[in-house]
């Protein structure tokens, strides 16, 4: 990223902007703009909606939105290829967060979109934090597992919420109504949530219902377990291999260096064979 | 499982089928069909009971049923020994699953019970999904922990089970009535769903009965907690010692020619020591 | 433990009882009645308590007794010294056991003691099963550093605790009268059981109470998880250890047997030069 | 910490004040009188507040108020450099402590801040125990991944809370007020407390609000997962590097006397060759 000029003297305005989005500065005000402009979303909501300070906000919004303008403008800028931005996703994340926001309030149907998608710009303080983007991507390698999980855990959640609606779709507190409502009732149970209510009342027209519901959560919970188990073994491994791999290189080395002392000596020998020979 | 033909241009109609089930399309088709079936059971349930749309459902289900019948037919007449089939736990799971759904409605005692069984086969994506397969698997090897695990475990509900219906079993709430009711009461305890109420409801009449109830947490937090450890422990082990041969493997390859070489050395000096005496 | 009779042929009675003990039938027949017994005792709490089968249920729990006591008189007699049975705590643990049992109902204060010391019969089924006692077992090395934080829990419960009942004492649900109770409501925050209904009460008192929940909810969660961590590390650390030993044990053979090599070399070309000085 | 005394016979007042300091037994009277005082804040609470015995108590609580200021002055005089004492952040903890204690009640706006102050004093029963120290201090090195955890964690909750203000301020359960309430139900959503009767109420508006509630319930379920699945390889890695060293050092150490015994060889053979060229 860092670019070389070969002669200082002569720096352009171009070279200059560059340098200065390089600078460690660059990223400092563009994070304390940020952290700024989330105290003020949450100072906001403990004002009355029809405040005058309303307006000192609609400024600033203003001025911020310009600011990420300006800032992506030069990022993208001082790419040499201008695609090389958009290959990054964290990139294109920042470039969708910033573009959505310019879209004027009076194209949404409703207010309330247009101010949800403002909030979204205090996500870019994790886009901008290098430690908190190294957090994200460290189970990157993990995902294939997690996502097998995720998509095994949608399966038993499935079948059990269309066994949900056969079964319990009478019941008064239509937590059963149909699949969607199923699933949800079932996340209920999954987070342990009142689920015995739930189990109860179900019980009460038909007595084994437990079986469903503690089935359901001794099944999940070994899901779960297994999750837990497959990703900690797995970054192990990927751990081990690396030292192993390090170690190995350390100790070929070592022995490489035996080897060929050794081999200088059988010559040496031979050497002397060849000449004892010969005399 | 790959059959080799020595001469390809004579496929009888058998070798295409064995070709096919080999084929990727097979596989993809199949799961396909599982999928729209699984989706086609969700949207039911949107459905009122008495629809013209169930006709269409009935259809759909007999040309499922068709297909399963035909697909597990093909699989079991490509095995060269029949029998091989019915070795592998999966298979014998997916023609439970299929085989059941061909028993006629009328032969159970409620529609319900046949209905639910259809249900099971949205199971089959679990089935037809390798790499599902591979993570149901994973643990394989952490069973017999597990089991003991859930050995002991089931010895402390059962305690504490009878224990809770010499203690509470007169209380109003009737959690305590008898050891059935009172295991599915301490698996309700276990989740910390609700579990002061029932605690409070006993200290009413025992003000220490909650030695019970914490004794009761704490004791099964330490065996999760045990059997968490337990099996990270275990895999991790086998790890290692993956590893660890591997490692040795490539080490003593290394020095198993240094050896070589170094008695060849030995060898050679032997030889020149030999020749010397003799002069 | 097992016995080495120098002349079989003349067993004495003392001799047979011996090789009984030892035999897998013995510890069958006493696990395959530990496990009716404790059936039956599940099967009573189905019954009426003036119900006449409680008869039977009297007989049945005197005939256990007294095949206990033949059992632990048996493993005493057959130790040769009869100290070393009470020096393993499992023994001493059947012994409380089984003796506890022995003492008439009469001499209890309330029948629900002495019904409740019979239950505790049942925990045998744990110190008659060696996997469960392995399991038991594997997290004996960790007991220290479990240890030190359950101290620290308590520290923190207790300085809570403290802290709720000079802060909520006068709160309506007494849930913070005193030390003792305000530990139990700590541990039920603790399970995350109904906490915010708590922790709304005393908000209306102190409209800062929420800083007490949280940071005690966050506190132990981090003690939670160092347990966790420092116990997975400690047992890791022990398992390369293990490898690490083994690994050196089989790197040391090699090495040594390449550095015999080399020094019966460098001998025989000292003997080489030896005499060629002297030629 | 050992003080060496080049002449013991002459040992002065001071001498003997460090000597006593530096021995078990000042450590074991420093813990007993914590205990002690703790036990006493405890029994305290299950006295009604006007009684007589409270005047007990405030004479011991003077005497160890004397006790601790003794024990940190001892401790302070005992260090060669005062300075070095306060540079060690258990003693600042320990001093900030028993400071606190000896401002004088009156000068506090309400008693009860004060009587809280003096609870903290059984915090020292941490900074006196080693073991705990130990236990503390283990995670130190994942402190940084833990950090930035809890500002991911804080980023989301923030975000979440302004969304919640945003959707749901008009509710009528107030828990969405402003964003530090928002906060405060977002952390109760967290610890799955009664989570579902929030997002019921919010789904009486607006019938997707299950999306906000359940997406923040994964969120945040896989940023734990990523925190523990983070520092438990953190750790390991650490563990690891260390083994690696301990092994490479051992390997090393043989394999550099294998390699001087072979170059000796060497240097034999040079010498045999030299001579024979002579010859």
């Amino acid at each position: 990223m860092e670019y070389q000029f070969s002669n200082k003297n002569i720096l352009t305005f171009q070279h200059k902007l560059i340098l200065f989005r390089n600078s460690h500065y660059f990223n400092l005000i563009t994070t304390a703009l940020i952290v700024i402009y989330s105290i003020l979303l949450g100072l906001q909501t403990y004002i009355e909606k029809n405040n005058d300070i309303f307006i000192i906000f609609s400024i600033l919004d203003y001025g911020i939105t310009l600011y990420f303008i300006f800032e992506i403008s030069l990022k993208i800028y001082a790419e040499k290829d201008k695609k090389e931005y958009f290959t990054d996703y964290w990139n294109l994340f920042d470039f969708f967060i910033v573009g959505v926001s310019l879209i004027p309030l009076g194209l949404f149907d409703s207010v309330i979109v247009a101010r949800l998608l403002r909030i979204f710009r205090a996500l870019r303080l994790v886009t901008i934090n290098g430690n908190i983007k190294k957090i994200i991507m460290a189970l990157e390698g993990a995902i294939p597992s997690i996502l097998n999980i995720v998509i095994l855990m949608f399966i038993i959640f499935y079948i059990y919420a269309i066994l949900g609606v056969q079964l319990f779709s009478t019941l008064n507190s239509g937590l059963w109504h149909n699949v969607s409502i199923s699933l949800l009732t079932l996340f209920r149970v999954f987070t342990f949530e009142d689920w015995t209510d739930i189990m109860y009342e179900a019980m009460e027209v038909y007595p084994y219902a437990w079986i469903y519901f503690v089935s359901f959560i001794i099944i999940n919970a070994f899901v779960i377990f297994n999750l837990f188990i497959a990703v900690i073994i797995d970054e192990m491994s990927k751990l081990n291999n690396n030292h192993i791999q390090e170690f190995l290189d350390q100790e070929d080395k070592e022995l490489k260096l035996i080897l060929r002392e050794i081999r200088e000596i059988k010559d040496e020998i031979k050497d002397i064979k060849l000449k004892e020979n010969n005399v």
